[in-house]
């Protein structure tokens, strides 16, 4: 429950699924940075060769949207894993981002654009 | 703050971020899983030609895990612009997502080993 | 010239520029698939918010084609450094795969189909 | 045979591959560049939990190397798709590339080095 639940009783979660296998021996950041990338990939796939205009009619039946949400749960847990490796909090991470995207994309320069911010 | 803060109150600021520069149009899942994707990439990029055994030394410093948390960011904030249009709660996907690897990795079977579940 | 050239003297050309500068030392295979990964999202952010419709016209601007072919080139030189390390005839391999693949993808079961071969 | 077949050769076969299913329904530029980075990671994922140390024994099996000649080609395959697509002369594109990289890498600078050029 996205609603109620913080961020930390995720981590806590997968962090015990881990250590229950010890598999923190495999999990330089190296490697969870490229489990992640694989991960990427595999949501991708999802979509790869449907045309734009297919996707949201796939989307209506509950067997896509459960890949979709499985991709995401193990793009998500790589997250988790890499935020208790190196210490980042990631409530914290993404609100600073999200500050540091505002000066680069400023409302009024940016709005209905589909510029990255060095050629707007 | 991970230990307080629910993923909702995140997703809310992420959206809202968009909505003010109208970046809805833009966003199809299947852009925003590429755009996942590219992000992903940057993360990696940042440990590619390092050894492993010179990464901890790294990320001893300030600006190392300023960056590898800028990295996890963007990405996280793709999560959440993709949850919020496909209309998936993250908390439910991940917890549902351990409970199915539970299974693929039993714990007496996987632990300390490095291998896919169909090879173990 | 792709049309009178032997991969043999790319291959040659992009190994003497690493011994040169004496990169084979940083040249683990894992590391040149990470690098691969990466210049493949270079390739992506390219067309990343781009529509489908709009991306034939930009194509037509020679700075445009000058991007990707520099893309595909950084893609293409892993390749390249991959074949050499492991010993692989690139050649032979996508000979051999495109047999593999005439085998999973029969043109009267595949013909104007999307389809996966596990999904044909 | 890297030694003796001209890139266009490749080319051609892959084309008559594609053209023979009618595939080029399908093959838009960014769906193209999504395959290739899908490719990518499957190549990554080869060597994703192994150590540094422990993939060279690894290579030596012959299945492994077929494993990785595999995931090569189809990376390959879509380099081959997308200089088609786009009226890339791949040849051309290294050529060039490499002639940009050693004014950006001088020798003499980034001999033993493991930085980008921008850290240089």
């Amino acid at each position: 429950m996205d609603a109620t639940t913080p961020l930390q009783e995720l981590k806590d979660k997968v962090i015990a699924f881990r250590d229950e296998r010890n598999w923190g021996q495999f999990h330089s950041v190296k490697n969870l940075a490229m489990g992640l990338s694989i991960e990427a990939a595999e949501l991708q796939e999802l979509f790869l060769w449907k045309k734009e205009d297919e996707i949201p009619g796939w989307l209506q039946s509950e067997a896509a949207r459960q890949r979709v949400s499985e991709e995401l749960a193990d793009i998500m847990i790589f997250i988790l894993y890499i935020a208790h490796t190196v210490g980042i909090d990631v409530t914290d991470a993404v609100t600073n981002k999200i500050r540091l995207n505002a000066q680069k994309y400023p409302v009024e320069k940016c709005r209905n654009s589909n510029k990255k911010y060095d050629d707007l």
